[in-house]
């Protein structure tokens, strides 16, 4: 047991002892040090210029500028892009769903070594807005994908977080731009078809695939009904071993439910195949597929079109979320808005006049 | 065969004829005719005490003000709205949806005259925003209900028409208040399953019905996965003759399906019946049904709280309708909105720089 000691040098608490020492931080010359430190972050015109020539610690010193929240790097991120954009646009965009357990990382590893192998630039983006909350992002544990992580000619990026959807959708989007112009030439972006997500995904994308299992229905696999109607492949993961009769099984009766629905504007009739991630097989037909759907929809001009209806959802898209986030941020609309909500419960009022009311203060 | 007969008097197209006599409505006390029928236009003051005091002519007129383009017309009816508003929030308000062919005029009536025989007045509105291409608007045919018609403690009043389902349901959400202010103390709002026209009658009802028939599956219905999830009531129609056999299998699966959806705020579980609308058999059994939810739900206060959630829902909605339609309309916004999609399309910027610079001009 500790006994305090009694020293008649403190007899009481508030007796002043001596300051320590001003750290090296605090030190004449800081200012200085600080200045050297601001001076070495790289120029928006270093940034464009490394990207360019296909520098990967440029794009990502660039990426996590367009992730950040902090209104100087916006801007940054700003002039970098519009620098980029003659250099983008470059690339086949794939969007790949499918639900946890489906083996999404697996097979985009296979996927992505394959492309590699054909001299490719691949580069792995995900949209998954959950992962602010959950912290547990996918692509965020980079060692799924292990082979994929040392290839030189691929670059793996987790989901940026984000309040919202729209948040997320809207950096990747623009990581999309950055990464063309550092040249890759195929960009692949992951999501979990849960939710909202896969319908962001498939509005930035050129070739939408669905990756499912054998055997499972579809509220077993929790696949949104819509999701099958947006695919432009069903591919089923996992055809190996004892799975493979049950694979060719569910190949025909996708194939027939595929038929049940009206022709797409693309052209292009949707197209079931199977494959193993693990054992990397039926992936060089996967890309088959969609060269040859490069090319169709190349042919009968759907390709561009089909990237300027994206372009224009996502301007009008991005319209009405700031139009709205701006009225409901106002300080003046959040007080007024309270106070019109007590109204319509005291019946005082209807929603659409106090709606009237609100807007009016604008 | 008729020959032209050569006339001399008329030798040319171009000879002047005599002008007919001016019509009465050109005659010099047309101005004091047109003064007398505008005095005659009943004033907000008349339409309000004719409403309240339960008068269906002023009850018309009323929702014609509502349903008019007019600004004027909008504005007397705004008026009107709001001196109502103290005698509404009276009754309860049923969404009856199903698709074409299941029942729900036959269903409708039934029910309504089952209601008016207990003592109650009944409003029968519609919301169908297709009605304005269509023409063939639901309940716009109100010969399909003929004995309820007839019925002085009814009111049928066909869909309003619209351009958008937004202000279809606008339109439908006003005319409630006018017609509990005028003493009916049940509200039907029947749809179609089809579309979004189901959620918006969702979010302005009590109950929620849905009529399906025995035998079809959900795709042969037309009826979206969504729906059932809404249903308060799953009530099978045309259960008569050699289809009761099967509206009793079909009532045990609904039973079953509903087991699967998680438990509703509300504490009530969705109930499955049968019902013959033609044969009028059942149908005192959905209005117990419809009584029982409502002391379900009165006393564990979700009624109150869920009609404050409608009243939130709708005051967001019309504002966000709003900030759109505002910004899209202003005639410097449509000029540059066009000029920056051009910009967008010919990769000269991004659709959320694009956005940006749109955005800054209002």
């Amino acid at each position: 047991m500790l006994v305090a000691k009694k020293d008649k040098t403190y007899k009481s608490a508030l007796q002043e002892q001596d300051g320590v020492e001003s750290p090296d931080s605090l030190s004449s010359n800081a200012a200085e040090i600080f200045k050297a430190r601001r001076r070495k972050q790289p120029s928006t015109q270093d940034l464009v210029s490394g990207i360019t020539s296909g520098n990967i610690t440029a794009l990502s010193r660039a990426i996590t500028l367009i992730e950040s929240t902090n209104p100087a790097h916006s801007q940054k991120a700003n002039e970098i892009i519009n620098a980029c954009l003659p250099h983008a646009n470059t690339s086949i965009r794939i969007g790949i769903t499918g639900v946890p357990g489906v083996g999404k990382s697996t097979f985009i590893e296979a996927f992505g070594l394959h492309l590699t192998s054909l001299g490719k630039k691949v580069a792995v983006l995900a949209v998954d807005p959950s992962s602010t909350l959950s912290r547990g992002s996918i692509l965020g544990d980079k060692t799924r994908m292990e082979d994929l992580v040392k290839d030189k000619n691929a670059f793996i990026r987790p989901s940026p977080s984000g309040d919202s959807l729209g948040g997320v959708a809207r950096k990747t989007r623009e990581t999309i731009i950055l990464c063309e112009a550092a040249g890759f030439d195929t960009v692949i972006i992951e999501t979990v078809g849960v939710g909202q997500s896969e319908t962001a995904v498939h509005s930035m994308v050129d070739f939408f695939l669905l990756l499912k299992l054998a055997g499972a229905g579809d509220e077993l696999q929790g696949i949104k009904r819509g999701i099958i109607e947006m695919a432009d492949a069903i591919v089923i993961n996992k055809a190996d071993g004892e799975n493979i009769k049950a694979a060719k099984t569910a190949k025909v009766e996708f194939n027939r439910a595929l038929h049940l629905y009206p022709a797409k504007a693309s052209g292009w009739s949707p197209k079931v195949s199977l494959c193993s991630g693990l054992k990397r097989e039926g992936i060089s037909e996967v890309w088959e597929m969609i060269e040859n759907y490069t090319t169709t929809t190349s042919d009968n001009g759907f390709f561009d079109s089909h990237r300027n209806n994206q372009n224009k959802f996502w301007l009008l898209q991005t319209i009405e979320e700031r139009l709205k986030s701006n009225f409901y941020n106002s300080e003046n609309i959040k007080v007024e808005l309270k106070a019109q909500i007590m109204l319509v419960e005291a019946g005082k009022t209807t929603p659409f006049a106090a709606a009237e009311y609100l807007l009016s203060l604008q």
